[in-house]
Order: structure tokens, then C-alpha cells, then sequence
């Protein structure tokens, strides 16, 4: 694996330890897997009675683990969440499914649970098989020393090429109570989520059931997780998962039951709020990130029109390219609206870098202003915008620049 | 732009004149569009009688000259082709239509013949206007210079990025009389064909007529230049044309009205073997390529499926990184199988690099030895075969690895 980078310059200025919440505590530990002197097991332990929902990659070859979250989600039900880092145990056949089914009972075991109230993740080389032994002896310690906070301890836990612990906090309030949403994430590379990114966790002590939790992840993971990408590489192992411990009940909130209701909309736009910070801040430390980048397309037939455009465009080569390259290249945006097989009108189109408009009505704008839009590509986050001049379809994603180190990293993550 | 790379390791061992084509003439000169001390323009004059078909960008922003070819390919004739580098004049708006017209005028004026059977094409920067007064002198010499042959010079005024001139020729049989077929490309990046490639030309004196050539070229063009990528990106000006001047007619050919004749097999089976050799040769120039890479899928469910898959697996930047980095990350053409939206199951996918087996039934292969798989990477040719063992469906295309390189040239191609 390539030495670790430094931090991303796109990282948040300070990293503030999330408040604690109730009916959740967590550990994290060192299993070995792969890395060395850090940690690499994540163990969160939930009170009894916790709901859960979660969005999976589409991947046609997910994870064993993404296989047995889907089956267990089912019922609704969680007491722990184990996530190891190094090794995805993804395409690893028979065995893979095999260490899945020993890390739930050891975890199970641990925490006293039923193994299919355990939730799992792994993260890593794809095709290696993971020895889900090493973590017997973990589990046991974890399960004794989990205690409430220590987040971002935990985000570390679930880093791979990530070079800052990703988490997030908001308060929301349902039937005049208050209730706290915490999120931690991981991503880096192979980020293209097509339900989720790599890994995310977000967890409340508001007492809602299963069912509207589904509704509330489904809904919310469209315009913020499923609006990033660092690569348009979809990973196996994409997993975003919410779980809610219900703690809140006992200081006087009804259990919501229905997504839709009022009771729940301060929450749902709280939760977008953690949703869409975690998974900027998985766009701000794509591998070999120097510059995040906005992009915004309006005017466009549909909003369904409006991502597909802002997506050829946030996944251009070209577009990342020569934004590593601070180099005001709109033409590329141009190529990149027109490739995505969205209608689209030359002679109607325009383009923003920041507020210099660079482009107008299919040509270069008559005020283009080379050292203004220069200027624009310089600073550490870039806004792209295009307008379509069609119709209202909006949409806007984000993303990070491609540079020299994406290769340097992934040349040789592996060996 | 980016000081000129040394030429791709990929490049042909040796570079071979291709005999001239009886109503052929051509002529290299410079316009200082933006290169200086190169040739930039390219002038084919056709002798009277010529037909002409063409195939180009499925972008829904298509430069000038694309808009004026295809229009001018209703009647199937062709005078003469005029090509410059530097500038692509897209999105170049009602200036860069009056520079398509202007170019027509001037290139008509000098050879003799009407502005509808010149054919245009422009290539570099998008969206800088083209002044095509520079035009003026350029074309009355290079109209006066125009020779038979010179495949290799005309093949170097058209390259923007490319390290290489690229030329293929073959000679196929038509009732019995030989007949020529050259062709020339250029490549290098934003090369992601939807239709065809940024500019290739194909010339022979074949009597055809524009209906049965066009026929010809549409069909062939599905597994050569629609079967190479170098970066996802495509372009707004992919151009590929085939002009036959008919001259063979003197020599006892008797003119080919429809392209499913039995007459035309020989030359359908040496057009396409020149589509193929071209469009190699642009994967092999890359902007930034030090691997060749060939991806064949089987047993999918379609040929399209098929397809699909083999340029999810090609347009990977982690799989193009992993080969850049001869690392044999196998698990990576795992995750682009199951991106690719078309069916896979993961116990049935078998993967291998080169003839060494990695993947089989959903795990590594139980016989992996990972020096073997290693030393497939170190070739200049990576073979990566992925069998989804579920149909008959089956594609092959080609690509070139993601290196540094790749985000140098494109950091500061424009400024």
C-alpha cells in the first residue's frame, strides 16, 4: 500500500467529538487484518429495541457482507454493527459467506444478541479472503470496553486510503423533544454510489419504526450520498445504514411510525443535513483530492436529465483534470454536456465557473474575462455550473479533482 | 500546452508509406492555427466522381464542421477534405458556422469544384473562435502542391496530442480487380467514440457507390472505433469518413451499387481490418499510455451486454491505474462487472489476466499464483478476459492504462 498521504487540504479546519447517544456506545480496536499500529474493528452496540434501515451498493457482485445486511434488514431489528477495515471479504465465494456467519456469532456472543440482530461491514482488497477468527478474541474486548461517544475514534476504525475521520452531528426535534443524529462515513476511493457510498453510519436515539426509518434513508440518500462521486467506480461493499435506538421514548416522544407524518419532518431535513455533510466530506477527500468541486446543472429537462448531465460532467476525466490544473477549460463542460445523451441545445447553453459566466448562448462569452475565470479555478472549492436553457430540471452533485496522486495511490494499493 | 511527450512505447516498431490511390492527392502545410513549426492543415483533393460517406459524434454539442459534413453528405460526392489542428471550432456559435463556410469557400475556390463537396473537419480547443482567413494563402499553395501519397505527413498535420502518426493500408479484391484502402487517425484523448472516432479518414480508389459505402462504414465501425476508449470523454467533433474515388472503374471494376453484394466481401473484411489497425493505434497513443489493454467479456447475456460490460471494465480509472501500476487487482474488474448494470452473477464470473486464471466461480481462483498474474501485467499488452458464464453474448475492446502522465498533459493542455 502507498505511505499514507497527508491530509487532505479540502479537510475540515477542526474535528469536534459528536455528543453522545443514548442507547449507543461504541470501541474500536486492532484486529490486524492488514493494517498495522491502527485500528481497524468497529463494534457498536445498541440498546434492546433499536430499528434500523439501510440503502446497499447495485453492484451485481456485492459484498457477503451487503448480502446478510439485506437478508437481516428485514425484520427491522439491531443490537450491534461490526465493521472491519483492510479487507472487503467481497467476491471471496463460500468462505466469504463463512466468515460473515462466524463474525455474527462472535459478535453475538459478545453482546448477548441473537446473530441475526448483528449488522456487518467490510471494507478493502476486494478478492482477498478475510480470516474472521481474528476477530474472536476482539469482539470479547470490544463488546466489554464499548461505552457512549468516542466517534471519532470510531470513523478512524473504518478508514482506508480516507485521511481524515468523517463525522457529523445535527438536532432535530419530534413532538417537542429533542433528539440527536450522529453520522460517521468512509470513503476515498471507488466512490460512485449508486444507493450509497462506501460505508456510513448514522445513528439517533428518536424512537421510529423500521418502515418510515427506510422511507427517510430511501428518500434522503438521493440528493446527498447518491450525489458524490470521486471516480464513477461503483464499490461492492456500498452500505449506508441508519439505526435508531428508540432512547428518546422514555423523555416523553411518541414512536413515529409513519415517514410522512409532521412529527418527523424536523428530522428528516436534519438527517439530510448529516447525510449530505458526510458524504461532501467523502467528495473532499477523494484519493489525491486538492480541489472539491460543486457541480450544478439547471435548465434541463428533468431533474432526472439534470444528474445525468451533472454526473458526465463531475466524472469527465477531462473536466477533473483540468481542475487539478486550476485551468479555466469550459470547453470540457461543453464536451461533458454533451456526451451524456441528455437533450441538449448548443445554441441554448451556458456556463458558470463561480459567478464568471463563461459561456453564453452556444459560444464564449462576449465579457469572458480570462484572469477572472482563472481566478475562480483557484480556489479550493469550485463551483461548475451550467444551464441546459430548456426546461427546470435541476440537480447538484459533487466531486474532487483527479490528480497525479489518484495514480500514485491506486497504482499500487494492492501489492 | 504541455511540453510534447516522447513517443508512446506503444507506437508501431517501424512507420511504412502506404502506396498512393489513383484520384488521391494530398498536401501538409501550416496555418499557425496554434502550433507553431508543424504542419496544421491537411488538404485531400478528390479527383471528379468521388463518393463519400461518414459517421461522427453522437455529442449533442457537435462542432461546426460536423454539423456542415453531415449535411453535405446527402449527395454523397466529395471534391476535396480539408483538416486543421489546433482549434476544433466547437461551440464556436454563428462565428465558428461563417469560419465552416469561409474554409469551403476558400477550399473550393482552390481546387475547382463547388463549397458542398468539401468536406471540413477541425480539431484542439473547444470553444476559442477559429479565424479561418488564415486560411487564405494556405489552401491556394497546398491545392497547388497536392500529390499523390505523402500518407505520413498528411497523418502528422492532423495530430493535436498524439505522439505518433497513424496510417494502416490494405488491398482487397473486387471482381477481380485490386483495389487500395488507406486510411490515417488521430487520437490521443477525450476519446471515448459514440460514432466514431475524434478524426479518421479511409481512402480508396474503389468504385462504390455513397449508399453501399456508407452502409459499409456504419457496420464496420461497431467493433473497431466504436470499440476503443482512451478516457470515457467524446469528443465534439469524432469524425470518420471513407471516400472512394471509383478510379479502379478504369482498371475493370465494375461499380458496387449495394454493400451486401458478393463483390464487396473481400473489401468489407480489408475496410475493416484498416478501421481496427487505426483505431489500436489511437488506444496505443493515449494521452499518457505506457499499456496497451485489451478487454474481451464472454458469456454474457447479449453482445450488447456484453459490450457494456467490456468498456465498464475499460473505462475503470481503477482498473486503468491498477494496470499502470502492473498490479493484477483483479478485484477491481470485479467491481466494474458489477457496475455495469447488465446482468452478472457473482458465482458464475471466471477472470483472467492474460492466460493466467485469477477468478473463478465467484472467488480467486484456488490454482492463483500471484507471480504469474504479475508477470501478464508487465507486458506491454494486458489481456484481461472476464467470463460471465451465463450466455453467449460477447464483446472485445480496447484501452490504454491511466497514468500521471494522463493528468500532466490534461492539467495544462489549454493555457
Amino acid at each position: 500500500m502507498a505511505a499514507a498521504a497527508a491530509v487532505s487540504p479540502l479537510a475540515p479546519k477542526k474535528f469536534a467529538e459528536p455528543p453522545p447517544i443514548e442507547g449507543v456506545r461504541l470501541a474500536a480496536g486492532a484486529a490486524g487484518i492488514r493494517y498495522q499500529g491502527r485500528t481497524d474493528v468497529l463494534l457498536a452496540v445498541f440498546d434492546e429495541g433499536a430499528t434500523v434501515a439501510g440503502v446497499f451498493t447495485t453492484s451485481k457482485c456485492p459484498s457477503a457482507p451487503v448480502d446478510w445486511c439485506r437478508d437481516k434488514l428485514r425484520h427491522g431489528r439491531a443490537r450491534a454493527l461490526v465493521v472491519n477495515s483492510g479487507n472487503a471479504n467481497a467476491f471471496t465465494g463460500k468462505a466469504g459467506r463463512e466468515a460473515t456467519e462466524m463474525t455474527a456469532r462472535l459478535a453475538a456472543k459478545a453482546v448477548g444478541a441473537k446473530e441475526d440482530e448483528i449488522f456487518l461491514a467490510s471494507t478493502g482488497v476486494i478478492g482477498e479472503p478475510l480470516d474472521a477468527s481474528k476477530f474472536d478474541d476482539v469482539l470479547e474486548r470490544l463488546a466489554a470496553q464499548a461505552r457512549p461517544g468516542g466517534w471519532l475514534d470510531a470513523a478512524r476504525a473504518i478508514m482506508t486510503t480516507d485521511t481524515f475521520p468523517k463525522v457529523a452531528t445535527a438536532t432535530a426535534t419530534i413532538d417537542g423533544v429533542e433528539v440527536t443524529v450522529n453520522g460517521m462515513a468512509k470513503g476515498a476511493g471507488m466512490i460512485a454510489p449508486n444507493m450509497a457510498t462506501m460505508l456510513a453510519y448514522v445513528f439517533t436515539d428518536a424512537a421510529i419504526s423500521a418502515e418510515a426509518l427506510q422511507k427517510l434513508l430511501s428518500k434522503g440518500v438521493k440528493s446527498t450520498f447518491n450525489a458524490v462521486t470521486v471516480d464513477s467506480d461503483t464499490s461492492t461493499s456500498d452500505t449506508l445504514m441508519l439505526f435508531a435506538t428508540g432512547a428518546a421514548e422514555k423523555r416523553g416522544q411518541k414512536k413515529a411510525k409513519k415517514a410522512n407524518g409532521k412529527s418527523l419532518k424536523d428530522f428528516a431535513e436534519k438527517l439530510d443535513a448529516v447525510l449530505l455533510d458526510l458524504a461532501q466530506q467523502v467528495a473532499r477527500d477523494g484519493e489525491g483530492a486538492r480541489k472539491f468541486i460543486e457541480v450544478r446543472v439547471t435548465g434541463a429537462e428533468s431533474d432526472k436529465a439534470a444528474k445525468k448531465i451533472a454526473f458526465s460532467i463531475a466524472n469527465s476525466p477531462l473536466v477533473k483534470t483540468a481542475a487539478a490544473g486550476e485551468d479555466a477549460n469550459w470547453g470540457r463542460v461543453v464536451m461533458a454536456v454533451g456526451k451524456a445523451g441528455e437533450k441538449a441545445e448548443r445554441d441554448l447553453l451556458s456556463i458558470w465557473f463561480g459567478d464568471i459566466r463563461v459561456a453564453h448562448e452556444g459560444r464564449r462569452d462576449p465579457d469572458y474575462d480570462e484572469a477572472a475565470a482563472s481566478a475562480a479555478m483557484k480556489q479550493d472549492k469550485i463551483v461548475i455550473r451550467a444551464d441546459l436553457g430548456l426546461a427546470k430540471g435541476e440537480a447538484t452533485v459533487w466531486t474532487c479533482d483527479l490528480t497525479k496522486e489518484y495514480v500514485a495511490i491506486n497504482g499500487d494499493y494492492r501489492s
